[in-house]
Formats: structure tokens, sequence, C-alpha cells
């Protein structure tokens, strides 16, 4: 960044904007264009983006068919602001959201417009439960990331995001995720073991909400098995289980839902950022009918009809999701990232991939490394991030549509990062 | 709405939106275009827009400098979504926020982005205002509105909305607001009483947080004495005084802020609704800078870099807000809407104008009567909405720059409204 | 105290007794021995108690046929702890409390016993309440003391006792006292209108939590008319009312319980404090049939059969409560203690009398003048207390077995002391 | 029982007493007197006792020394009810405390006397906990049994007492206890690994709170190594440790301290139950100096005073304390006991022993046959009850002085009721 660049930020965004900014202090440019993977700051340098605003963007920057529908919708005076009216474009996504996702999916879930963030999403998913089974607890895991306003931040397991040990967080209870207590351990028996016990200090769950993989909480893929088991329990002790399909949905995983071909069928998911295809803000609630018993507006909120985003959100169900070619391109790319990320281990003694399709990434052992090679990287042009509780694994989610040579690319710097990464430590350590 | 409308409605809206869907059950059009204070359905009927988005819309809808703005950001590849990073547009607007509204007003504040929604916003002062005071308790008032997000809820008021008696907001007491008691007994009085008694069993609060108009409750405007009582109370006792000001700001009630004028300065001050101008998802909080207490992303969420929202609230600062026209104007409309319905409330015994500025209406005394005034409108070509805790008052939230005709034309049209729903309540208890 | 004593209790109380220590900190004698309204220290030294534990002995100390029926129990081996088994000695109570105590007065209660403090009785109360309405909330009112009890169930596993997956409740709503914002303003008015406002905030509670006159709040005695209007508002609005009776029953006002000759029935009493007649640990919870929903054990405790303190209860309802000769004499005693107590107004500017029969003192205005009355007072071998919310009341709970002369003599030396108070306050300030 | 009995009860206990009652139920006698092991009802007949007041009689009925004391002390009218000023009896109660418990085994503690019930004591320790480390969340196990109170604070006005703004605590995480999930999985390092993952969810805990054998929850006894890990988890991350030791102490498993020997030393010490010796309600917490933080009366009650149970605890700590003969008696019955349960396993397949020193029994696999064991138990004149999750587990709570003949007839009744209800199990399975 330039020094007048720099000059100018501390004008403005050190003056103005609050502490609570993140990604801009290890990020530092001022960011103004973007197209497909590409970002480009206001001095006209270029990054690849393997962000994509934390899976926001999983079909890139401004594609250009969600960018000309959108730029139609607007140029007709189409609503931008509908609260919860019926609108033809509400009407155009809903319909598309049936039969290009619902029904070939076999899946009958009623929709939910939100508040049009993911955390709005979860805290209505939530309410429900407790509404439908007259019960408050909620069971969530370890590392576990589902929001920070109130009620979410209840199931969210980041200390830091909870604020500390004086505050109050009320009716979750927190079990280990699959393999939190290592390979021997199968969690689901403690889950199992805790609920059956009237004994146990588990009071009946409301729900049981969790992640297929965590994304925040460091790319851990829970195994299918698993999944069923938890799946089993929820049923079995009359509780609703809630997938937050937030980060993990929309394709990241390889399918539309992660939780496809695995044998659950969830009460309630959560869906949001790469909903609306387009990064505009947009959150779904799918509930199954049995369990729709909102009264009108028990749950609601200004922006619930985002417009904008209904345009955008159709235009890529349409282009994407029309057919499976989307899906296997995803998995082809998927398995090529893999390979790479474990070539990649061989440099760095203790580390292993982790995660699931694209939303895969490198523990490399300390979040330290982690940080020196995301900086590396964002010298050299690509943005990448970390996530894991010490902040431990370089994470890709990359879009989705990614050119094959533009993510090899991408591969190769973050690479040429970790050798440098790697030296850099050396030569600290031998000072 | 044709029966071929009804029909399609039925078999996607129906089918597949959850029950939760509330405006859409009374204003049963499929509403397609909109400019202005006129919204089109898809039929081609026009409407008379005195809702705006529960005011969510005071520039209208579409505003051709705003839409121009946003047409040219998208055409250019402008970012869409930029997490947390800096960009030009968030840059543009912050300079422009600074010096078009802070400055001019003597105000000193950070800007936190947060999630994109009021209540998004009004999560992060809860949790800020006590982190701040290490305090758990927080001031809140009798038909308070505030979000519908676990720890806002437990600020709102309404019970339908806090769903019934078992459920469980913690941290929050609840005093009467300005008037709430009639005109004899000054509420702040009490406040103060039970602030200073230390058997009270009101907890020294982290914040005292209100509207200074209530809109949803009821358009109950506090008056500035009060206002300076209780700003003074909470300063005497630690507590910080957080304006909601997502209704009432942006001009709603003449100027800027609701609370210019009056002699207060809030420590917090939350804006969202029509903060994009354009009916986008938006939300800020506003800091004094001793309290931006925020560790980096310790209150994060993915859209709060919502850069649509930016170029369009930009736009709206400069065409609205660099003198001191837009304001006077709206005052001037203000009063004549006041005149007009001070003379309706002739034809309804015991009916008050209610409210301030642009947020202003009738309490018809009961949410029946109020209702059928509504369904007339509607049938009529006016869209028109209730608030208070019995949805006794038509409220007005036209878009401010509703042109005086237009305006006439739609109270014309309540007129009319009013009279048939008396003509039919007479009617109907004469059978 | 000789300096003897001093020296022995810094060796052991200061050593080895919590800070948490407080009556002793003032009363610093180390008391010996005991009988009607006399008690003595170690050295001999004999002092007037105008405290009776605070309201735990108002049959004053070692009452000779309580102590009697004691010892015989003892002596022949008595059960001493029961747990809820039946007993003779239970039975016993259980007839008498039905015969003396109900009947006559046309209650018709089931009785809890509690764990043996009031806390505990007053927590059954609430936990009750909650499980009869299924609501979470509880209306109490400022300056009310009902126990320091907040959570050990939260930490206990059984899901029996934790009373099944929608508790976890902590809803208390405070809304103000009879008289507490002066005499215009009934606050009766307050809660019926928060009550019936859907929009007020208060949620629909699961009682009503009142004493009828508060005794550590500062002798605030609710009016029989106020008291009424309470009970019918939670009549109205399906609430239980709870009568904490714990220290202005059992005679203390003149009748058994507090709230006769009112027109009210409250659905739930508890009781403790004088209960056992003898300063033994023991509590009720009387509960309206139609209101006893308990499941066995539901709400447990060890010492719930405490049954030394059956037997010297049921001594003390033979004794004084067989006719209505003790109440009577109460009411006297009253009158006296009142005229006496007005009188001394008379010297403190400011000052008024507060209370109800005999649970009543002197509002001096200030704690610090009303601990100075107090602390000359057992420099003179009075002992009595202060209550409020500023300690600002001087209050006379004296055993209601107190002989006039007794009485007489003791109120002799409280106005000494505040004479010597006043006097040496006067001094001061002429410093 | 005989019939006149059962028509009187009827009369009475069945009329006023609530359905809460329990033990009465089962063992639905109607008891008078009691000395030593046996306990005599009102017909005279005679049972054995191995329930002792829920382990609240380890030194049995009426124990003659402790009788003669409290005779002695009633009969010179000795204080009853103290408040918590300073007795001689309290007095001569500490100096024994510390010169019989404390100094001998090398630990100094502060004494709190708390309400006079074990879940009051809890109530402290949790409080104090809290403002000591300033953290809300706490720590407890499965199957953990803490007593039932959970609000009257929140009932209460006083802001002393409600100690600060920043109150108004609920956090509990239960985690797994030793050997909840099988012999192989270690819990302690489950604890540890959430305690030191800063994504696990688990809020920095106040305190970790513990049985080392957990009673009601079934006998189960923590090993040596599990309680020192925990201990250790407990200062590594600046929690307060407080073993529960309410039902474990004062001599039940072999040493007056269950802790002692194992190489730990808890921060906070709760005992009841056998404290008082005589079945008289008390209840202490014992504090490090350097956790007394509290402030004077921040927590109170009005029996924290109960002065017969001081002179019956002194005798106790006099007549069994003064010399290691009686902790080597309770040893060797111990052995006895376990030695006879064991042989009694081979009766039942699948059945095992738990337990440690006198807090033994048998997990005989259901609750319907452990009920029926109990059943056939009483009808032979032995008073024996269950514990566990599932009332599985017989379990012998008999007074630690039961002479070995009684205890071995006590043994031979339980024996015969095995084959009893085992034949009689059987017999209905062939039906």
């Amino acid at each position: 960044m330039s020094t007048a660049t720099l000059a100018k930020n501390d004008m403005i965004f050190n003056r103005r904007e609050s502490n609570v900014r993140s990604y801009c202090r290890r990020l530092d440019a001022v960011f103004d264009k973007a197209v497909g993977s590409v970002i480009t700051d206001e001095s006209g340098r270029q990054y690849v983006d393997f962000l994509a605003g934390c899976a926001s963007l999983n079909y890139g920057h401004n594609d250009p068919d969600m960018k000309q529908a959108l730029l139609d919708h607007i140029g007709r005076n189409g609503i931008a602001h509908g609260l919860d009216l019926f609108t033809t474009a509400k009407r155009r996504f809903l319909e598309d959201f049936e039969s290009l996702i619902l029904n070939p999916r076999g899946l009958d879930y009623r929709v939910q417009f939100t508040g049009p963030t993911g955390a709005n999403a979860v805290e209505a998913a939530l309410k429900l439960a407790r509404k439908v089974t007259g019960r408050n607890n909620v069971v969530a895991f370890t590392n576990g990331f589902h929001g920070v306003t109130q009620g979410a931040l209840a199931a969210t397991g980041n200390r830091y995001h909870r604020m500390g040990p004086s505050t109050q967080h009320s009716g979750v209870s927190r079990l280990p995720f699959d393999g939190y207590l290592g390979a021997d351990i199968d969690t689901a028996e403690i889950l199992e073991r805790m609920l059956s016990d009237p004994s146990s200090g588990l009071d009946s769950p409301a729900a049981i909400l969790l992640e297929t993989v965590q994304g925040e909480g460091g790319l851990n893929a829970a195994s299918p098995s698993w999944l069923r088991q938890i799946a089993h329990l929820a049923q079995l002790h009359g509780a609703l289980l809630i997938v937050d399909d937030i980060q993990a949905g929309c394709g990241r995983t390889g399918t539309f839902f992660s939780f496809e071909g695995i044998g659950i069928v969830p009460d309630l998911v959560t869906l949001s950022k790469s909903l609306s295809g387009f990064g505009l803000p947009m959150a779904l609630l799918l509930i199954r009918p049995q369990h729709d018993l909102w009264r009108p507006a028990e749950h609601n909120g200004t922006f619930r009809g985002n417009t904008h985003a209904f345009v955008t959100a159709q235009a890529a169900l349409r282009k994407f999701w029309s057919d499976d070619i989307f899906s296997r391109r995803i998995l082809d790319k998927a398995r090529h990232v893999g390979e790479r990320l474990t070539a990649m281990t061989d440099l760095i003694p203790g580390s292993r991939v982790k995660g699931r399709g694209m939303m895969i990434g490198i523990d490399v052992g300390s979040g330290e490394l982690a940080e020196a090679i995301c900086r590396r990287c964002f010298e050299d042009g690509l943005i990448i991030e970390t996530s894991g509780a010490y902040d431990e694994v370089v994470k890709i989610l990359a879009p989705l549509t990614t050119p094959d040579d533009l993510l090899d690319y991408g591969l190769d710097v973050l690479e040429s990062a970790i050798h440098a990464a790697l030296t850099d430590r050396a030569a600290a350590a031998a000072e």
C-alpha cells in the first residue's frame, strides 16, 4: 500500500471506524473492484481471492449473469425493499428454489425469509425449536460458530466472541463434536449417554444444532455415521435437528446442501452467505411443514425482503443448479486442491489437511505460523485467511467458479509462502 | 387482485412460505415496481405508499440519483460484498457521514458497521454497554421495540413478539415511558427513585435504552424535558444512554437524528432502516470514542460491509443532507399532515393525533377500527398500516419526499376510508 | 465487654469466622443465656431484647411451656430428625395447625414442610407457582426481602428435581410497592396498566409475591385496599398471589396471619421465623389444594422434618392461639408502643412512625442517626436494630410476650438514646 | 401399620400434607422414638435404621452424650436462636472445630455459618466463587446432587444482597464424572481439553463443584487420581475447587472429610447433614482465608445461628474426633459391610458393589428390583433406601456407630430380602 493510501486511511478509517474492525487490519489495502476470483485495490493492484467473503461469494465477484439480472431489475425500477410483501421477485425465487433445489432432492420445506444475516436465521431456528418443543435447552458443539447475537452467541463456542467469563449465555449445553476427543472416542455415544440418563444434568433439548463442517471452528468435518447417530438421537429424544448450513451450504462441499447423500433430513436448515449468489445480505430458514408453528410476524425484521438479493439468488439457482454439472466440477476442483494441499503438508512437520469439498485447508500446528503464511500470501497477491480455535488452519474458501489455472496460481503462491514462512521461522530460531 | 393472481399465490406463497409472513396477508397484491411514493403491482395497479418499508424508504423508492450511483457502481464491477475490508465505497460513505452529519452537529462518534439489520445494531449496543460498564441490567421502556433477536427481544415490550409467558428474557428492567401513566405522573421520577434507592430491586444498569418516538409502540413521542431527565439519570448512575434511532432517525422527525436540538448527546446511537437511502440492508452503531472498547472482531458478521448500501447511503447524504433545505421541507410537510389529521380526529370520537414530525398518526381508539380503515385505504390504492399495543394507531410513514399533491391525495383517501369505516361500523351496530 | 473477652473473641471469632458475620459486629458481647425478653451475656450483663431474632422469637426466649415440651420430647428419645417421614410429633402439629389456625379462619390449605429456612419456603413457592401456571415471570416489589438463595439447583443433575425441560427460570419484574411513589400515586394502577397492556414488556406473571408489611425494607405497611387490588389483579391475570408472611406472620401484626381481616386469600403463603415458637429452624409453604401439583419429592431437603421444631411449634399454637386473648393483647401493646413512638417523633424533625402491629418503628431520616441511636441503646442494655433501604428505620421487634413494664423500660432506654444521639450530633455539628 | 393408624393418617397427613411428601409413602409407619440405630413406631414396632436421615445421623439417634449436653443447655436457658451473634456455644464449637478438626489436618479455613441447610451452604459457595473470580460459569458433574434452590434472591430487592450490578448468574456447564463414560475414558481429560480450548464453548469457570462420592447420584466414588487431576485443572484455570462434603463428610467415608489423604485441598468445602451430630439443622461453608471476600451479611439468613446444633455438634466432635479410634472403627465396619455386600452380588446377575467407606451399596441393575428389595426389608423391620439415576442402587447409610451385631442383623435382613425379591421376580416371570 502506498504511503499516500496509508495516510488517507489514517485520516478516515482510523479516525471514524470502531476498533471492532478486523480483516482490514491484516489485509490493509483499499479495495475497489472485483470480478470472478480477482479483486483490485484502488492503486490497481490485483489479488486472487481465496477468502470469497468467508464463503459468501461461492460464485465469485460480480458474476455477469447475476449482474445483468440485477442491473435489469434496478433499471426497470423493480422493488428494492419489500418487507415481507408478495413480490414478483420473491415469487420467482421461491418457484426456482422449489423446482431446482427442493423437488429434485425430495425435500419438503417451508421457507422463512428471516432478517438477512446468518445469525438472524439461527435466532429464528432456536426460537422456533423452543416454541415447537416447549423446551429451553439446546445442544451445541465444541468449536461451533453460529453468530454473535445473544441467542446465537450462546450456541457459538469461541471464547473471544463470547466476551469473557462474566457474560451470561443461557440455555445451551455444550457437547464434544465428532473427533474432538480423538479418533478412539465416539462423541455421539457421550451425547447418547447423557440424553438417556435422567440424572446426567443435561436437560432434554429443544434442538441439536450443528454444522456438518465447522468452518470457523477449524474445518472440522463430521463423519456421515456420526451425523446419522446425532440425527437419530434428536428424533429419539424429541429434539429438532438444526443444520446450520450457512457456510457449508450453497455448493461449498460439492452439493447444494452439505448434508446431501448422508441419509439425514434436518428439521430446520439455516442458509445465508452465498445464498444471494452476489454477496448481498440474505438468509433463510427452512422448516419441515409440521414444525411451521409460527404465528404471523412472530419473528420479524425490516429487511426480510431484500429484493435485490432475490433477483441475484434466482439467477444463481438457474445458472448453477439446473443440473449436476456445477456440482461435479466442484468435486473435481476439491480433489485437485486436496492433492496439492496434501503435498504441501510434507513441508510442515505435523501438519494435516482438514475439511470437506472446497472447504478445505491445512492445519499448520500454530496460529503464528498460519498467520505468517497468510501475511506472505497477501504480500504476493493472494487473499487467504485462517480459522480454528488457535487460528492454526490456513483455509481455502476460493470461489467455486475459480478457473483451474487461477486456482493453481493461488496454490503456487500459497506453497511459496509456506516455504518462505518456514525459512523465516528457521532463521529466527537460529538467532 | 385477479383470480389468476390469487391462484398463483396459492400455488407458491401458500405452499412454500412460512406462516410467519404477515404484511402480505393484508396487503395481498404481488408487487413489482416502485418509484418515489408509488408502488405498482404485477397487474399494473398503482398504490400510494404511506408505509415506506416501515420508514426504510424515507427518500422514496428507487430515487433516481441513488439508483444511478448504484447502477454505475455495479456496472464498473464495484465491490458488492466486502466483509469489513477497507473499500473505496466505505471510505466515501465515512467521509461524507463525517462532514455532512457529524461535524455540522458537533458530534464525535466512532462508527461500527454491524450486521445489516437494526436488531444487530441493538445487540451490538447492548453488548458494548455491558462490556464498558461491567454491568448486566438494562433499563428499557414500556412499548419499546428494538428487534426480535434474543438480546434485542429482551428489550422489546411487545408480548406477541416475546412469544408468551414461558420464555426467558434476562437482564432487562422495564420502566414506564414518558406519558405512560397519564399526564400527571412524571415517569422519569419513578426511574430516578428506583435508581437511587439501594433496595428498590432495580440493579444498577449498564444502559438506558430508548426511542425518542416509539414507532411500533404507537407513535409515542417523549418530551424534550423527559429525555433530558433520562440522559441526566444515565450519566448520574454510570449507565450509557442508548438512543435507538432506527425508525425515528434519518430525517423522519425532521432532523437527521431524532434527538437533535433537545440538548442530549447519547453515548450510543443505533441507525438502520433508511440509512442506505434505497431500502438496502445496512445498520450502524455510533459510539462515543471513550466507549469504543471493542477488541477486533469481538462483534462480527458476514454482511457488515454491504457495499451497495454504502454507495446509495452516500448518495442520500449528498442529495438530502448537504444543507437544511430537506429538513425544513420535512417540517413543513409534517405541519400540514398534522393539521389534516387533526381535522380528521373530529370524525372519530375520542381519537387523537400522535407522534412527531413525519412519524405521525391517529389513535382511533381500537385495533378493529384502525384495521378497517387501513383495509379500506388499500382497496382505494393507499398502503398504510397500524401500530400500537392494540394496533389502534393509523400511522403515516410516507416517504419524506412525497410531493405535496400526492400527500394530499393519500390523505384524502385516508379521510374517505375513515368515513366509510365509520359508516360500516354504524351499520353493523344498527343491525 | 471486658478486655479478656475481647481478647478471647479475637482469638477465635476473628480468626475463624468468615467476614460475612454482621450482627455480632455491632452487638459485640458474647451471649450465653436468655429468658423471655431478657438476654444475658457471659459476664452476666443483661439486655432487653427488642430484636427477638429478627422476629423469630415472637414468644420470647425459652418459653417455659415450649421448653418443657422439648425437654420431655428429648428426654423420652423422641425423634429428632425425621426426613419427611410420618411422626407423631408432625401429626400433632398438623392436627393443631388445622384446628387452631386453619379451621377457625375458614382457610383451606395444604402444608408443605420445606427446608427449614424462609428462603427455602420462598423457593418452593416460586417453583410451584411457575409449575402451576407454566409461566416464568414473577412480579415482586421495591424493597421486598425474600431471601438470598439463587441457584444450587442449576448444579444438581437430577432431571426430576430440575422439573423438566422448560425450566431454568429467573425472571422477576419489579414494581413499586404501595406508597413507594408517594401518597398521590396508586401503584396498583401502574401494575394494572402494565399487566393489561400487551406491549408493556411485562410478561404475564406466574405469581405476584409480596409482604403485607415489608420488614427488612423499612416497615412499609401496605394498605388493605392496595392489597385487595393486587389480589384482584392476580386473579384477573391468572397469576398466583403469594404472601410472604415469614416476618409479618405468627402474630407479629396482631393476628396469626398478617392478611387476616383484609378480605384476601392468598394462593400460597410462606411461614418461618417464629413458626417453631422457640427459635428453631422451621418453614412452611401453605398451598391452596387446587395448586398442590407437586410430584413426590419434587422439592426436597434433608431437614424438612425438624421434629424438635414441630414439638415447640405445637406447644406455641396451644398456648397462644387457642383463643383470641393473645391477639388482643398484641394489639393493646402495639397501640401503646405506637403512642410512645409517636411522642418520640417530636424529638426528631422529619421523623415518622412506620409499620403495623408490633412490627413498628421510627424512620429517623438517616442511617447514621439510626445507627447512633441503636449503638447508644446497646450501651444502655437494649438490643435493637435498624431496617430500610438506608438502615434509616429504628425498628422494634420485641417479643410479643414482653411484659408491659419491661416494654416501657426498653422504650425509655430508646427515648434516652434518641436524646443522647441528637445531642452528640448537635455537638459534632457545632464543632 | 394398624388399620386405626392408617385411618388416622388418612385423616390428617393425607388431608393436610402436600403431595410433595415422599419417604413417608414407602415407609408408611408413624414413627415416635429412636435410639442409636433403632427407630420405633407409635405401635411399638422397632426398625433397624440403615438410612440414618440420609446420612444426617452418622452417630445414631439421640446419642446419650449429645442428648445430655442439649438437655443441659436447654435446662439452663442457653440461647436457642442467636442470629449470627457471638455466643458461648458458638465459641465452644469453633474452638473444638479448630483444635480437633482443622489443626490436626493442617487445614486453614474460615468458617461461614450459612442458613442451616446443605443447599444454602452450596448457594453461599457458588456466590462466593463467582464473587472471588468475577466469573459466571460453574463446572458441575453428571449425577451430582447439590440441592434444589434456584432463585429467591431474584425477588429480593436489596442491592447489597443482590451483590452488585453484574450478577444474575445461572451458568452451569455439565461434564462427565469419573467413570461416567466407562473405564477406558478419562473424563478429566475431557474437562482439560475443553478448558484449554478457547473455542470449546466452555466459559472459564468460577468454580469446579464436586462430591468425592456422589450419594444421591448412585454412590459413584471418584478415584484419588481423578480428584487430583480436577484439583490441578481448577488451579491451572483460576477456578475455585468446591468439595460438597454434605453427604460424604463427617466420617461417612472413614475420615472426617472425604478428601483426606488424597492430596487435595479444596478452596471451599460445604458441610451439613451430620454436622450437628444429632440431626439438627446446621450447615457450614469452609473458606480458604484468601477467598473470604464477603462483606458483612452479604449472604445472610435467620437461622444461621442454630445454637442447639452448635451444642450437639461440639459434643459430637469431642466424643468422636478427639483421636483416630472412631475413624479406624468406621473403616473396619466398612470393610465388613463391603465383604458381605460382595457376597450378596453373587445372588444378582450383573450386580456390583459401589461406593466408599460406609457410603456403600449394591447396584442391582434396575429400580424395580431395588424397590422390591427395600420394600421387603421394610416389611422385615429394616429401613433402607435406594439412590442413583434409576434408583437402582440399594444404599447402606447405617449410623457409623451401629454395633457389629446389629449391623449384621440388618445385613441378614437385606440378604433375605434379596432372596425373596428375586424369588418373587422369578415367579412373576414364570406366569
